[in-house]
């Protein structure tokens, strides 16, 4: 398919709806009311998904990853921006596929594309998407805002997402909807580094420390199922796509009660005025094969 | 320069902004008012520049495609994402440089950068930039408002870009401002594919035809100098980033008498109900070598 037939069919696809411009002028226009909240995230063949991954999935992919940003923000999806980089020789479907992706992973969630861009290269598939949204509540939920005292939380379970949860990611919409209902979180984002990593940009950004339970962190049987521990990989694998959240203790108990979602939020430890601490039975630990500094 | 160093690189050179969460968070937070604007574009390695390239021109490139496209909207610009997919060996300073060329070409309109996104990948440099902005009137310029009877105008001279223009665009930003001021174009968009290519786009997109005087077309002296027929060039080449207007016959003999750019607005020929026709020389012609086809 040539890329004025590609454009046809993207236009056939996607008409534009009311008070939308969408695809197939230079630029895209929509109302996102006064804030605008903005991300951006590529998948790259070779690194984030092996060659050969059925297109759909690498879609599904590239924006699951931008709605988890979104969500760590407290912001809910308006619409996105498809930008493919896709090899010169390729099959005539795959663009169409990657949009096929796209779409699924935003039509759960009431959005759609908006706009895009493709172009060919000497490398492999690239996939880049831009998500914009607005806040679900009065304002955004920051990485900064984290407070000595607060219970640190996780959604989900961490670890092994390598066994084929990073191509199924649950981005935690609902949840982070919920958790600003209930009162907004004092800092929140998602763990794409690994729990560990992430959470020390937080407390970095809060110019904080954190203690971790060790007995507490929720570990996915998908870790435990890999060699090697499953805690460490709960800390340090990645791509687990779930938010942490920091809060007042003083809220964690109502939160906790009030709590509507299926999926688990579970307290692992507190922020603490200074340094970074992880309990396991009893004693300081810290993994020994993540590469990151203990501080 | 590893990637947490990086990212302290990217803070310490962005701070907020009064009323804009920028770099450092999952997600970047701006005012745009009622309507975001909001393109994106992508250059990569061996397709928009050669290997060895100026990373700083790369930067610059990129941001300028996408400053065209905000103009061609009638649109000004906020703020950019950047997203970088680098080579996994590359030097050190590379990625600072790519920003600091997207920075140079943003902060000549005001606008600066306020997120982005980082990886590695098995293939060459590709820059991938978003684009967010408001129009500059009452509502964005489409390219599907042309109408039978309305002037076709073009800003600058045309073709020969691959002489090295193409990396030192200058996007029509305040000539899209005077257009805009001087009562709005009925369609506008900006020439990226070639005059002839993305005049059709424009046709098409409003269900109309042109006529074209072939000796009206302003020819840049880059496509007199190549080998070739210049005309030829002028409609094909592409890469010029120069603005298509169409716009009420009866408005042209003030918008000429009131133009006050440098850049010259040059009238080139009319929007018709149908057909696609060239005047060269008192008779119908066409370009041979083009590829485009002749409907």
């Amino acid at each position: 398919m040539d890329e004025l037939a590609f454009h046809r069919w993207l236009r056939s696809e996607w008409p534009d709806k009311p008070g939308m411009l969408g695809i197939g002028d230079d630029a895209a226009a929509l109302c996102c009311g006064p804030v605008t909240v903005v991300c951006t995230d590529s998948v790259a063949e070779g690194t984030h998904f092996v060659s050969g991954t059925d297109p759909v999935l690498i879609g599904r992919k590239a924006v699951a990853r931008n709605l988890s940003d979104l969500a760590a923000m407290g912001a809910e999806p308006l619409g996105a921006l498809v930008a493919l980089i896709l090899p010169r020789a390729c099959p005539d479907a795959l663009p169409q596929k990657i949009m096929r992706g796209c779409r699924q992973e935003l039509e759960k969630t009431g959005a759609d594309i908006v706009g895009g861009d493709t172009t060919t290269h000497e490398g492999g598939i690239v996939v880049n998407v831009t998500l914009l949204g607005r806040p679900m509540g009065e304002r955004v939920i920051r990485r900064d805002g984290a407070r000595p005292g607060d219970v640190l939380a996780v959604t989900g379970a961490l670890g092994g997402s390598g066994q084929g949860r990073h191509l199924a990611i649950a981005p935690r919409l609902a949840a982070a909807r919920e958790l600003v209902q209930l009162g907004p979180p004092s800092a929140m984002m998602d763990v794409s580094d690994g729990l560990l990593l992430d959470l020390q940009r937080l407390v970095d950004a809060s110019h904080c420390g954190f203690e971790l339970d060790a007995a507490l962190i929720p570990v996915h049987a998908d870790a435990v199922a890999l060699p090697g521990d499953p805690l460490e990989r709960a800390l340090s694998d990645g791509e687990d796509f779930e938010l942490i959240v920091a809060l007042p203790a003083e809220r964690w108990a109502h939160l906790e009660g009030a709590w509507s979602r299926t999926i688990p939020l579970t307290r692992i430890g507190s922020v603490t005025t200074t340094g970074q601490r992880i309990l396991r039975a009893g004693a300081a630990w810290w993994p020994g094969s993540t590469g990151h500094v203990h501080r």
